[in-house]
């Protein structure tokens, strides 16, 4: 419970500062600004009061019980105050210092210190490094932080890694008037962590959409846990920096590194139903939408507006996001005829023109809350001056007022006169969210929609598959593990996909030319022969792979000349698979990410993956509804369906295939790297024919 | 000459009104409001005055001289107003009524009455179906227009298809508290063209950057002229709406209508260095950088930060934009010591803390104009509460003064509190582009460099060479238009390619399956053999095409086999090619474009066109610089080098090629569309395979 941290009812400030332009004087001074319902106990060796408040010496004399205290002081002092205000009874403390784990081992050192202490004495700390926590409810106005935004009261509760970002978000809220709820920048995160202040926000009343913003996660595991839990309440909406160090990573064609630390951040937003922006602008005006809008049932937007040109723009946009604009029934063009002026274009968008009054726009507004093939409206009202613009804005409000569908409006005006600052304040009063330009406001409401379709989607459950022989799989690896191998042979790789029933082409591993012939005459002509040695890594580049392999005396050939150049080497075998030509190439892998599980990945082998990194991951467990994503989320996804004649792959194989590897990582945490690749598709069937595991 | 419309020393109103709720009414109060120096003569059949003013009853009645008339009637009494107005020696006319031939038929006639009339009595027309002029020149201040935003007088220019995007961009200037010189939005633009005012701007000493908003151009051609004349003096950033349609337009796999209209625009916008957005209020953001900031030399940046988080974001976003953040040097770094805090971080971003004070950002940023490395400066400045941030602002100040280097600013406070206030009135009045986040400011320098680099690109002229035969491709092309031909046969089409220089695989053209032998053993095997019949258009798909035939017999046999089956369509005669397997397959195609010339398409042949929509275009002359940038610029530009240890193509070949084709479609205007599907490049060469002209 972080109560004692979001509703103090008596916070002490322990490094109270006389100078105006330090943070011990800042914090307090916003604690009266905002107007702090609680009591506040400024801590100071010598001021005998700071602000205007009586200031104490030791926390022992606050007369009072104390909530929440801020640490402003040198961080060589920490740890004893920590231990001060756990004996003080306080449950929770922000440390603003700096000078911990950010700046080396002797910080490291003072930090685990304090945390130490803070278990011993039962005080949870925020921080250190880090600005605070606001809390606008009317009955408490919290404002532990040295920022300078005083946000009015409303539902958005705000988390941020950086104090920067943070106070950024909440400065652009305020500015588009979005009431906010909670506030918290924890910095160095050491012990109060963002997963549990988001879960927090989840279980707040007031709270009725999160705002995030991070730069990747410490442990990215209870992050995912923390955010399933929320999104199932309310909306989160995110945003992650550092892409561009992804973009760098995923330039790599190996697959290990295709699958870069931030990838994994996305997809846990992908796989929890988080909201995911790259522009905090663009976060901050969805959230005004969010803050007062229903969620669209559906991508369908019906358009009104006064002016020509702002509508293509808005169309464009829409599009992009995905809506479609429905062309409107006859019906309904009759229905609007009623109301609209002669020189109006009654298609969607709806042309009102420039001209249109109240009523004109109303007359619009009805009909389309009343059309079924229509979701959302998206209206621009430029203040046409020779209109009753007041007029339009009150209709407007009025269907607003009635929440049938959500409503964003491009509202294109100039505030520095007076008569428009009270259409504008005419829209704001009811709710309606409005935006500067039609960019701005198309994507507010592509938001909105994008929203309803992650709560739509439905991933199911992960499919177990109950004719695996894990028992079998584990032993192998535990061998491998107590032979201190980490890359495991063909033989250990191939049994352990018999062992999850993932398809491979028929195979033998056999130790000299005369064996191998037997194999291939076994298994069948065509076959391909692969060098089988730890020690040789890239096998194709050594020579060590001989493939469509015709006869007996092409194998016996091919055996020979790998023996006479890589059996110095070692010990070789070789390991003889049938040979499959003709299908198309996929590549299947899967990494370890800390704190996470696995990330698996899902492309079109050979240059498709090499030259266009044309690969889409998921997190394990993957569902049947995730590898149906994965196949149809890259960009080369149509040749799956067979072009030019060809005829397409067996897509149900290869989303069991996914499935199945899926449930083996489960039950195999200790692979650390897999890779299939290629994996080979037909129109019926599939087979893994290269197989690699690293553990 | 304009000057009659956009500096009119006196501006009589054909409809001036007494009701306030009216467009007649509202031009005369804005050009009150603005301050017009000029006079202002209301027109109205009964009123005394208009707005304080004496009105008129005719124009006759007028004493003065007036260059420009407003006309707000109804549209069949316009034809007459506009010969009344050249009469009265009126030079321009603003029609702002609409009923023309946006209306249809009746409204065309009425366009082409007022055209003619205007064309014989001498006036300019502007409009009809449009909002009108600003001037914001301090001597003139000429608001010929209804809508409601007073721009300051500045140096960016605004050209707008449509009023309700003019009226956005120049809000949204106004907001930002950049200063406008001209402003028009012309609407149906029957007379007075885009392009025209365009290079009106251009020629406008005053204007120092030109903002164009478009939906297509009526005339590209002409446009582009224009552009090209003006970017060579000014930046002209411009946003073109419409593009979905261009998306949909753009699935289409037939080369045709891979290239749509709205490719064309984007196209000539590249061709004549103009900077192209796609959101509005990025382009507003974008033209106040560039009305204070000089043009960056390189990509190079240099951050510095006073917070960490907004740096993280500022980098990701420069660095999608294109730009580097170098590291810095030891001796830099050594510099940096000098004047920073203890805790600062000395890399790039240089982050100077959260406490830092003028003489901190002042430190850092002289190390940065003196880095050799850095070609301009990003600074992301918050305003902590706990330092003296106009002291930061008058330091940031006086280096942008020197104009040494681009800087653009995030300015992240809280403007509702007068002291922060002060800090942005310093940094506004100082001329520093400030911006409410770091994405929307790292946008905007990144269109500074973006603009750098168009400027620096010098795509050279078109070359000609001087062994082709023009004389013999138009002959061909006469006769087949003489024969009421569209599609030319394949002999028709070698033989063009062959008079260009276009390499092509050697050829002939047989009667039947003798002559089809002699061919092949003329040319050597393998050969191919296609039908050559004008009345089957999918060759392969009717099974007119065979490749790959090695002997007499197997062409015998082909032939044999296509006349059994096709016979029934005519004579048939028999195309027989050299065939040549193993390269890699390109596409090279071409479109004639209304107005404009052709575009020419370059891909990957088979599915990258097919699938993946791969391709680029360049609006012909193509020189050899654009033809190198449409190798690289398709997504899969990696394949033309090789891979997976295929030899890459000859560049210089298709380079080559590219160019002998855009001679060839200058020399012959009349071919509608081209294609050569494929053209195989080999390592060394490059051959058109197959070859289709529509005349």
């Amino acid at each position: 419970m972080l109560d004692s941290l979001f509703k103090p009812r008596a916070v002490a400030i322990v490094g109270a500062s006389t100078k105006e332009l330090s943070i011990g004087n800042v914090i307090i001074r916003n604690l009266q600004k905002y107007g702090y319902k609680g009591k506040i106990y400024p801590l100071n060796p010598s001021a005998p009061e700071v602000c205007g408040i009586k200031a104490y010496k030791t926390l022992e004399e606050i007369p009072d019980q104390v909530d929440l205290a801020h640490v402003i002081i040198p961080s060589k002092f920490v740890p004893q105050t920590i231990e001060d205000c756990g004996k003080k009874g306080i449950k929770a403390v922000i440390i603003n210092s700096a000078g911990f784990s950010e700046l080396g081992e002797e910080g490291a050192r003072l930090q685990e210190d304090f945390l130490r202490r803070g278990k011993e004495f039962g005080v949870r700390v925020f921080g250190p490094n880090c600005q605070g926590i606001i809390n606008s409810d009317p009955e408490l106005k919290a404002y532990c932080n040295f920022t300078f935004t005083y946000p009015d009261p409303g539902y958005v509760s705000v988390v941020a890694l950086s104090g920067g970002v943070g106070a950024l978000i909440m400065q652009a809220l305020a500015d588009l008037g979005v009431g906010q709820r909670l506030y918290a920048s924890n910095g160095n995160a050491c012990d109060i962590s963002i997963p549990e202040i988001v879960r927090y926000y989840g279980e707040d009343e007031g709270t009725k959409a999160v705002i995030l913003y991070t730069e990747g996660f410490s442990n990215p595991g209870e992050f995912l846990e923390a955010a399933r839990e929320v999104t199932a309440k309310k909306p989160i909406l995110a945003m992650k920096a550092g892409r561009t160090e992804q973009g760098a990573k995923a330039a790599s064609s190996h697959t290990g590194s295709l699958a870069g630390v931030d990838i994994a951040t996305e997809l846990i937003f992908e796989k929890t139903g988080i909201l995911s922006f790259t522009d905090e602008g663009e976060m901050a005006r969805a959230a005004m939408a969010f803050a007062t809008q229903p969620i669209p049932k559906g991508n369908h937007v019906g358009i009104i507006t006064n002016t020509g040109g702002p509508a293509v723009i808005a169309t464009d946009v829409l599009v992009s996001c995905g809506l479609e604009v429905p062309k409107l029934g006859e019906k309904t063009i009759e229905k609007l005829k009623e109301s609209q002026l002669p020189e109006a274009a009654l298609e969607n968008p709806i042309d009102v023109v420039a001209t249109a009054g109240g009523s004109q726009f109303r007359g619009a507004l009805d009909v389309l809350l009343d059309e079924d093939g229509v979701d959302s409206i998206f209206i621009n009202f430029v203040t046409a001056p020779f209109t009753d613009t007041h007029e339009v804005a009150r209709q407007i409000v009025e269907v607003n007022r009635l929440a049938k569908k959500p409503i964003v409006c491009n509202f294109m005006t100039d505030l520095s006169q007076g008569r428009f600052q009270i259409t504008r304040d005419i829209l704001k009063q009811g709710g309606v969210p409005i935006y500067a330009n039609p960019s701005d406001a198309a994507k507010a409401l592509g938001a909105l929609v994008k929203y309803g379709s992650l709560k739509r989607r439905d991933i199911g459950l992960p499919e177990t598959f109950t004719d695996v022989d894990a028992a079998k799989a584990r032993s192998i690896i535990e061998q491998a593990r107590q032979e201190g191998r980490s890359v495991l042979s063909a033989t250990d790789v191939y049994t352990i996909f018999d062992a999850y029933g993932i398809p491979v082409a028929r195979w033998r591993v056999v130790a000299n030319a005369a064996e191998a012939v037997a194999a291939a005459e076994a298994i069948g002509y065509p076959v391909v022969v692969k060098v089988d040695c730890e020690e040789i890594d890239h096998k194709s580049d050594m020579g060590g792979v001989a493939v469509n392999l015709k006869d007996a005396a092409a194998v016996n050939a091919a055996v020979d000349d790998m023996e006479s150049r890589l059996g110095s080497f070692g010990k070789l075998r070789y390991f003889v698979q049938k040979f499959l030509p003709g299908g198309r190439e996929l590549i299947i892998g899967a990494t370890a990410e800390r704190g996470l599980g696995h990330l698996v990945m899902f492309g079109l082998g050979g240059i498709y993956v090499e030259v266009l990194k044309d690969v889409s991951f998921k997190i394990a467990p993957v569902t049947r509804v995730e590898a149906g994503e994965m196949l149809s989320s890259i960009k080369t996804a149509a040749l799956l369906d067979g072009v030019r004649g060809e005829k397409g792959i067996d897509r149900g194989a290869v989303i069991n295939l996914i499935q199945r590897v899926s449930q083996l990582l489960n039950d195999l945490p200790m692979i650390q790297e897999m890779d299939m690749n290629p994996v080979m598709a037909f129109e019926k069937g599939v087979y893994a024919v290269d197989g690699r595991i690293r553990i």
